[in-house]
């Protein structure tokens, strides 16, 4: 016997991953996966090859897979090699929960969504005078670095936060990749000499109409009127092939996204200190929810505590607050 | 060799508990101490005669009490009765800040204020609809009642979060005793029918000038102008005896008693939801900090995770945000 999941984008899928666990064993065997095997060689070579070469027998899968560069052609290329391919009624709830960020970037054609937020005790991510420096300690902006930015196709930030912070939104971990960085305006324009524009690196600046932007900055126009419409925002970025982005604040971007029901996935750094103020800057703002029992709930919640700081990650419940 | 230390207020001092570890090994001993040994018999007997009894030969201690009622009595019996008592010399940095909580009592005249708020993961005690019914889970609700609520003389509330809420304000968790509600009242006049001026129980309200209150209601006036004053108030609940105060909200109440520097403790539970809005309800209101730099720091934090909810509770370092 031999198990496998697909642990991360770009690694071998579960298929692979069980047979290498079950070895010999695997000849004659029947495999059950969740999502039918793919039968086209992407990040990964094909799992109905490596499926037919293992010698499995019999291939039971729970959900069909809609991605239309594969759907069909693993179960196609398996019976006319010999395998018997059963698909197992309807997909159970555990199965779709399971495939959900996957279905998700398919049937919305949209790229995985992590919202990320620094704030105090008392919930702000700035003070009054917008000063945001610093809520967390080094320690954790440097697990920032590493776990969320090096792990993502871009940072989406606002342009305001470009104003007021003029951050270099690079992942100096030493690991991974530099994401693309993606900055959101709206009616105010943006800061011509920021880091993000001014630094060499590549950025995308999107906005709500067409107007004269520097001669080698990458525009991408996705408004409706004076803002920037987070659907067709997400379809430019899943259209230009990123996958994952991190949208970084502030609250007005963090708003806009999560009233358009668009965020998947939450982290949450809490630092030790409260700065109170009727005026001070919020995590999340836009319109929101009017009553408690329509908030977004996360699941899937883990916490951990790096130096001073708590974090709180999970996945936003997409059956929660009627989104 | 025995060591205590004092868990709680009423229960057995630091000195009763490192004699009773000690046991035999008591007699001949020197004795080191924080503050100095009490000779006044309070909720517990006089430490100065336990330790004469125990057969101590001699008390060093780092802090003198301020304590009028029994400063210096205890190092004056246990002189009379032959042990040798030293101060060492000025009290190190660390035996300060353990003895803050006492002294600060004692040096202000005000009770030692513990802050609570239920938050969203986006830092919101309430939506733009002033909901906030739940925001933790029962579970997390019940564990206030017993740890917090059962554990305080007093709880405090704004006039407006009675209004909203009307809540009960008891210790309903079967253990320790009933706290005195206390209603901070400003402009707003307080909802005559609410459920802390109707139900029977006890209930104080403070407000800023005298008004013509109902007959039976026990009121306080404590104001400047049309505000209550956060000095006068808890000067006010030290008179009256209260030594251990518990504030509940709003985020009005909150940002004054923050605003005053006069939070010691602050004790903030988060429910894993997203409620978002830029009107939704802020934990601690009030002027605030300009700069992040000026924020009040936590010391001594711990995290705990009760069912689904997270809670962070921590002293405020009374050294940070030049408070």
């Amino acid at each position: 016997m031999g198990e496998g999941y697909h642990a991360h984008w770009g690694s071998p899928h579960a298929e692979a991953n069980a047979i290498a666990e079950a070895g010999r064993k695997a000849k004659g065997a029947t495999a059950y996966v969740t999502l039918e095997p793919c039968g086209h060689g992407g990040k990964t070579p094909p799992c109905a090859d490596a499926l037919i070469r293992a010698g499995v027998k019999e291939v039971v899968y729970a959900h069909a897979d809609p991605n239309p560069e594969t759907a069909g052609r693993g179960p196609q290329r398996l019976r006319a090699a010999g395998v018997t391919v059963r698909r197992q009624g309807r997909a159970p709830k555990y199965v779709r929960e399971l495939l959900q960020p996957y279905l998700a970037h398919l049937e919305c054609r949209r790229p995985w969504v992590i919202a990320k937020w620094a704030m105090t005790l008392d919930g702000r991510i700035a003070t009054r005078s917008r000063d945001s420096r610093w809520i967390t300690a080094e320690k954790t902006r440097r697990w920032t670095h590493r776990f969320l930015r090096a792990r993502v196709d871009a940072i989406l930030v606002g342009a305001g936060t470009v104003l007021t912070d003029d951050p270099a939104l690079t992942n100096r971990s030493g690991r991974g990749r530099q994401p693309l960085r993606v900055v959101v305006c709206g009616r105010r324009p943006l800061w011509p000499r920021a880091r993000v524009l001014s630094d060499g690196g590549p950025t995308l600046l999107v906005v709500p109409q067409q107007f004269r932007a520097p001669p080698d900055v990458d525009v991408a126009v996705c408004g409706q009127l004076w803002k920037v419409d987070p659907h067709r925002l997400l379809g430019e970025l899943y259209d230009r092939g990123l996958r994952r982005v991190l949208v970084e604040g502030g609250g007005e971007l963090l708003g806009s996204m999560f009233d358009a029901g668009l965020v998947d996935q939450a982290a949450v750094f809490l630092g030790p200190r409260i700065v109170g103020g009727i005026s001070a800057i919020q995590a999340v703002a836009g319109r929101g929810r009017a009553r408690m029992a329509e908030a977004l709930e996360l699941e899937h919640v883990v916490h951990h505590t790096i130096g001073p700081d708590q974090v709180i990650e999970g996945y936003v419940n997409w059956a929660s607050g009627n989104r």
